[in-house]
């Protein structure tokens, strides 16, 4: 018989249990429902709403229950519909009725809200840690790799050269951004909904606060019909993370087309690369493929919680059992994207040689031609029509900007002199670059001493 | 060892290997996996790749596999990556090294792709079964209740009053269109990619027609670049999917409106509906809110596979792996919220004279009074504006349409007649309503024995 | 010609014009480059690479600008591209080849992003005033019927008796939640990308923080690849308005079952509502209809814009142009939404007796019945069950719980007393939820105060 | 004063007007208006419920009025709402009182499904016959450049050298599906609402199949609920488009591949690129980008009104005006991408040499060397192993397949003969891949021919 039954004529069709029933996923949560009770129970009995004697066996036994599921003792059934009437029915198995009082003062509504929150801050956290962790390898093969210059692009043409290390810590910003809205996210999940009750409060003397803080909360839910309506705090997590899977399938964007044969800059470790079941001379780079093709299901479980949500009239609808799954699915995979994306990185190997090479060709000192003419006086503008005509003639004789005599700048514009020839050497050209955030070795110096600082900091004031 | 393990120097690293192996979800295919490769190896076989023994052999093997995981007698593990080399691996264990025969001629990229449109080719023809059944349940509904009347809504306010039937057979006709759809999408999944290899086709005297139609397909892939590239037919799945949940979320968002104590219209059964933990008097309906609120991941699934496959290259990308998952969950979400739907339909109780009383009050048959004045020659918009007068002169003495005497009537048009209060009975409002596709009795019960006829024609000629 | 065109053998294809051109809609951030351009043209003249007449001459020639576009006297057209060149272009006509320094040490890839920046700045600080400003018509509402009893619901079904003011303020806190959000992603998007060139930096000696401070910017991008391939603070503008609609989405819900006949707690102003074309009776809440309507569109911008980003190699690709439409729609989309909601509500009129009656149906005091035994001893589950059956047998007999005898009580249990009568009176079962949160007068009058409050500490803070 | 403002007290808000107004947008759908109600009229007057006078003076008023539109002299204002409310206004400024007459029988309801349904017809007809000319300018392409080699990449690494144009007839094959896509949409759309009225039908004797066949539909919608309610056939259109724009971003993203400075396979013309305003050098692909970009709108589209659709209550809702910015969008965004996509194709330089070197390179010849050791009877996985390890050994000494002398061969395995030289060739290794679908010059010449026979059949039967 149903823990709420009273009022039914018939039992539950089986399908309906089966439909239903949220223990199949909701089990996940096993450990922070058992926390939020004993919180609740430990507040019931200071509150005298139980007697100190039945508090005890109600803890002594959820901790009990806690220990069988963590051994894998714990039977679950599509009857008991969720994780809390699973716990619950135990508990009345372990000490009988007295465990009926558990429920005093209490709703499944705020319940499932409170395990939900617990669940999204412990999480963030974790994410948290695993950004940092990835920004340091970054910061590790940044270092590693100071000096070495690379074609920047735009377009997916060769634009400028620039310090393959400035290029890897666009992504070290990317990740500090995801980490502080990671962060601002789990502040407001830092908020207890427990004892709001079905939707609007409870008759009985609770201590909401007191609750809230054994449980860690920084706070609570101020209306309680807000308290089991809301998943704002689902839905900005998986916000976070689809803006994260679009800065990490970008990276994995540039590991595939750096791994091709075409570019050639770098080489996955064998570790990190599998094979054809056909072709033998196959190494591929499964993993950024992989990683880049997970953006579809985080974004997905972006959508499916927004449309879940919309239009939905307060308070609790079972609709929101729909929340978790998402969730889920969204935590495994953003941790282990980024828990594999770091070891990725670290064992690559970076073909230093052909970065360079490729920087040298096609033209990507040819701004710096025109700056050259703008420094002298020429309108920008100008000098960048007389560049670009440069620039046909050399594709004309199959030349490079270097390969021209000071005679042939001549022909283009008077303003040429022999100091030219310094000025679009690749590594000039690199070097020049010395405005704030630009590519020249001392900003990226001073890009990685501060981006070390940020992540020291992060170590001495962990998450939220 | 990998299969593919040849060229490589270094093992692949452990965290890899859970990453990149698909086995948790694909093992779904291994019925799919199976059939293929029995057709593939009697292919090989009848162009005299293979020798009849090796074909026997083989075959034998496969069949004893397929036993083995029906059974759950057989070990899954993501260092063999997927289901196609579990169950070549185990085929080698099996037979020896004869098994490694069977991936002549054939690469993993033709042979998931086929797996997949087996797959799909087969739960296609299931949903287009229960959407079938859905149809027949909502017209057994309408029969049953056939004359009952109710108001129709724009706006959710009282329109004009409807036969509820009427209103119900607008689903039978949105799953019309998601039948038809599904059979669409159903026969351009009805072709088979195998036989085009890693991406090319293959060097070795094939039959791909013969393959084909060993596994039931009517064609061929005419382009094996296309073959192993292409996720269409499950794209158009999902989008087919995400259709159809729209209309049942709309159905559902009725369903819970009528059990509202407001509406009232409905009773879901006991058996349809479930408990508070703490609200003694509850009984919520749990079924339909929960399938509007699935409505939200089939359309992230739709979401997911789109973005997955946005800006993909030529030809197989691991990223297509993303494809599975997505397609299985929508698939065990639409063939379960339209197996649960039709028991629901059947069970609820109508509550007729509630839904009569509510078509009778609201001036749903202003429309009828305005007519009578168009009929008579006033131009519509003139007798809307008259009759727009008289419901507020109404308002305001807190009457209905049927209150007012000819007098009152007469007041506001002198083209009233005695004639008027018949015409705006209800009963009246709905029987005039002969037009094609109208609400009016006639027109229900034509749209009724075609709807039998439609489904008749289905059995008939099942699916794709 | 184009101001890039050096380097081209041809002209560009009308067709490629006209599909390129942005100039259709980034026109809008007119205002926007100008202020960017004048910052750029000050830091330039005080570094020494302008002399200070050239900045004069350009800075009067883009204020006439400014105003011929403001008067309406400036042409468009596709061939000028965008709204930088449209602007570049007009300031050669006026001041000659000097206009061509302006693009000194800068791109249209900084350019872009700066302007879009000071965009997202400023409409962010218009969204938070738009959401404060609700929030306080919200809470005029909530004094106004202070006192005022409606059903809660859960499911759709009548749960417990609370105070409509408390209903209310559950929307207060999610607009409270939604304007943190919007404060936080105006605090990141306070940043400027100006001098990071076309991807690197530039060999100019720039000087970005003055540039910066000059726009209002409290920081500079610190690496020049990241700056320009960021749409970071757009996503999460947008993810943050897709969150707010959702919430509206569920107000607009209420709003329209409330304003049915069926429930009719609520009349919408006949200003604030339209008719039928055909039905002259109706008065329908498209205002409300619309705006959950709209939620769609915020949704679809959103994930467009994920979707545009999703794999993009860095830096500046030609598809980030795709940012601004669904950004400049979803602008306008909240900002009226907002601004028409305030009015909307402050016009509705509430029928305090429907709701109060509403509220004294379907059994919401239930739940006190059962607390009522639970404070006498008998464990929660137990009185859930009684009471369960009480309710069964009420329906029985179509009675409410008020109806019954003290005999008919103890007939299910012997703890009943003589206090039940009161314990389930509506109001006193609104009264007793003085848990913090809860809907007793108190806790809604303190929510007021706290609310009042929060609103008067962002008007001396207003904004980011 | 409004149409429909007889029963309101107050008028309509100035926002309010400006808020719910269509005008803005649905003007585009004015011909379809007009040609609805024409269309209408002569129903009514052959029904006798018009005369014959009332219908020629209705009919050459909307003649004058579409005339206005056309020629610009119309004006649009929000207070007039939307083009259905404009024209018949203009309507009554024109011929006066009987112009009421037209909205006799119909609501706008059933009228803007009516213009909408009319819309998708004749624009999926145009969307048809842009895929198809597409199509013929791939067929063109391939035809072009028959026979030239280029590497057929997974994984974007090399994997077996292809046909160019067998490649090609990939994206053929891709439009083929689009086309019955659209195909499929268009005959669902190809039904008339018009008659359904509010939503019940009307009590006028109307003839529905004669307007029907009047605007060109070959049925009529079956139920008058579902005729209002239904906007499947706007989703099936968009989520169709979707598909095809998935299939050009693909195609775009190899298309930016090919002219990297990295693969340089071909160079886009002049005329379809543009250049930097900084870098004088660049070359642009900005039509593919922006094409590829425009993914993200069209899905956006998809989402937007699939979200708002969900959970409608029927029959129609004011939230159904959300329909048209996504479909408009969408119908614009994707027939501008198909009609330049055709010209950059024509247009584009094909660099056979590089895209041939490219083949030769990175050991595409390896699965003919293990599918050479597996007709000689080495079961595949055993020949996959064996040339593994060749290529490992090739990749250490720098050699490629075809630098092996024979005896190095037979180090790895003992059936290699004189014979596998011949077998690795590129030439060879396509021409080899003979089997229904391969990459071999028959193959695709008959893929050429079967695609010019399919274009051929449209022709005939041009659209739905």
């Amino acid at each position: 018989m149903k823990l709420w039954g009273g009022r039914f004529a018939k039992a539950t069709d089986a399908l309906v249990e089966v439909f239903t029933a949220s223990i199949g996923f909701d089990r996940r949560l096993y450990r922070q429902d058992i926390q939020g009770s004993i919180a609740h129970t430990k507040m019931l009995v200071r509150q005298g709403i139980l007697s100190p004697t039945e508090g005890e066996k109600i803890i002594a036994g959820l901790q009990e229950i806690a220990g069988e599921i963590e051994r894998g003792q714990f039977t679950f059934t599509a009857a008991r519909e969720d994780i809390h009437m699973h716990i619950e029915a135990r508990l009345q198995e372990k000490i009988g009725p007295v465990a009926g009082k558990i429920h005093t003062a209490r709703s499944r509504n705020d319940q499932v809200a409170t395990d939900l929150h617990l669940y999204v801050k412990e999480e963030t956290a974790a994410v948290l840690a695993l950004i940092a962790e990835l920004q340091g390898t970054i910061l590790h093969l940044a270092e590693k790799h100071l000096g070495v210059i690379m074609p920047g692009y735009t377009h997916l043409q060769r634009a400028q050269p620039i310090l393959f290390s400035h290029h890897l810590l666009a992504y070290f910003e990317m990740l500090e951004r995801d980490w502080q809205r990671f962060r601002d996210c789990a502040r407001r999940a830092d908020s207890s909904p427990l004892g709001a009750g079905a939707l609007a409060g409870t008759s009985f003397p609770i201590d909401r606060h007191y609750t809230a803080s054994q449980m860690g909360f920084s706070s609570c839910y101020r209306n309680s019909v807000d308290a089991v309506s809301d998943r704002d705090f689902v839905l900005e997590f998986l916000a976070a993370a689809a803006i994260l899977m679009q800065h990490l399938s970008r990276f994995c964007e540039e590991l595939i087309l750096w791994s091709s044969q075409e570019f050639a800059f770098i080489e996955l470790d064998d570790a990190f690369t599998t094979g054809s079941s056909i072709m033998p001379q196959k190494k591929n780079p499964d993993v950024p493929e992989l990683i880049r093709g997970k953006t579809g299901r985080v974004y997905g479980n972006l959508i499916a919680l927004l449309t879940t949500m919309k239009g939905l009239p307060l308070a609790y609808n079972k609709d929101l059992q729909e929340d978790k799954e998402p969730l889920f699915d969204t935590v495994d995979t953003i941790k282990n994207c980024l828990t594999i994306f770091a070891p990725l990185l670290a064992s690559l190997e970076v073909k230093e040689e052909t970065m360079e090479r490729a920087a040298a060709e096609g033209f990507a000192n040819a701004t710096d031609a025109a700056d050259y003419l703008a420094k002298k006086g020429v309108p920008f503008r100008e000098a960048h029509r007389v560049v670009g005509n440069i620039v046909r003639y050399c594709l004309e004789e199959e030349k490079g900007l270097a390969d021209l005599t000071l005679e042939e700048f001549r022909r283009f514009s008077p303003v040429f002199g022999m100091d030219i020839t310094g000025v679009i050497q690749t590594k000039s050209v690199v070097a020049a670059r010395e405005s704030y955030g630009g590519t020249a070795a001392g900003q990226v110096e001073r890009a990685l001493k501060e981006g070390w600082e940020l992540l020291a900091q992060k170590q001495e004031k962990p998450g939220p």
